[in-house]
């Protein structure tokens, strides 16, 4: 989130910087919920997989972030699997 | 989730604790959500209202957590609205 | 946050959006260390009346956010008074 | 946590239990702090060290939690670094 605050421009638009705030979010609530061991976990581990595949895409179309892409793939692979 | 820690025994069985947990933290990703104004908002809303629901019901069945409970059911219900 | 990040130019400036986030996040902590009744409240409560009185400021030179100035400046007074 | 729940007892002693749902808060509020890049992240890592130290204390005088003990004070060591 920081790279995109500092480069601005389409890095900031609404709906791909809310889309940042909400991967952050919801990547700290699906660790939390493994961490307390609720069966929960797989919902919010879906949920996860889902905003971070968005996140992957949304950081293709505006370019230049590969290692983001990459990260957000990996870890839409990683809860796919806990929420399965 | 201090009145549980508080009174102690059946309040911090594993089973009911987790739950409350679950529930405070669900319950605050949902606010985010709605905050930063997200369209996966409805999602998290949903899991809320399931959390909340499964909270009040089991508050019941320990007794004692009337307050609660209403507190649980009314948040179950708001999230309900939003998640539709 | 969303008022700011809909609005664009400076209100998504890196120093005054950082602001916004971290007030966000500090405001829900202090909120949960209450509920959790944990000692260290007092240390975040000072932290958050800090952070929200730099956040009113900074959404008065900005301006156009009378609102959330408010609300910020309201917040800090309470912060400060549970760190006390 | 979770093991803590687990094994009840004094593992779930108001005090100590309490501390470990701070420590846990804290450790991720931190963290957010340093992903947005806040100047605050200075305060919030002061408050995380002096939580995870206590955290590594009452994990001593509760005992069998060696590796929580080595985690919490790496925790707080670094959490010292970057306070600095």
């Amino acid at each position: 989130m920081n790279h995109c605050l500092e480069t601005g421009g389409k890095h900031v638009e609404p709906a791909h910087f809310r889309l940042m705030m909400a991967c952050a979010e919801i990547c700290r609530t699906s660790a939390h919920f493994m961490l307390i061991n609720t069966p929960h976990h797989k919902h919010t581990c879906k949920e996860c997989a889902e905003i971070c595949a968005e996140c992957a895409q949304d950081c293709k179309r505006i370019g230049g972030m590969d290692e983001c892409v990459a990260i957000c793939e990996a870890c839409a692979n990683s809860c796919r699997q806990m929420a399965a």
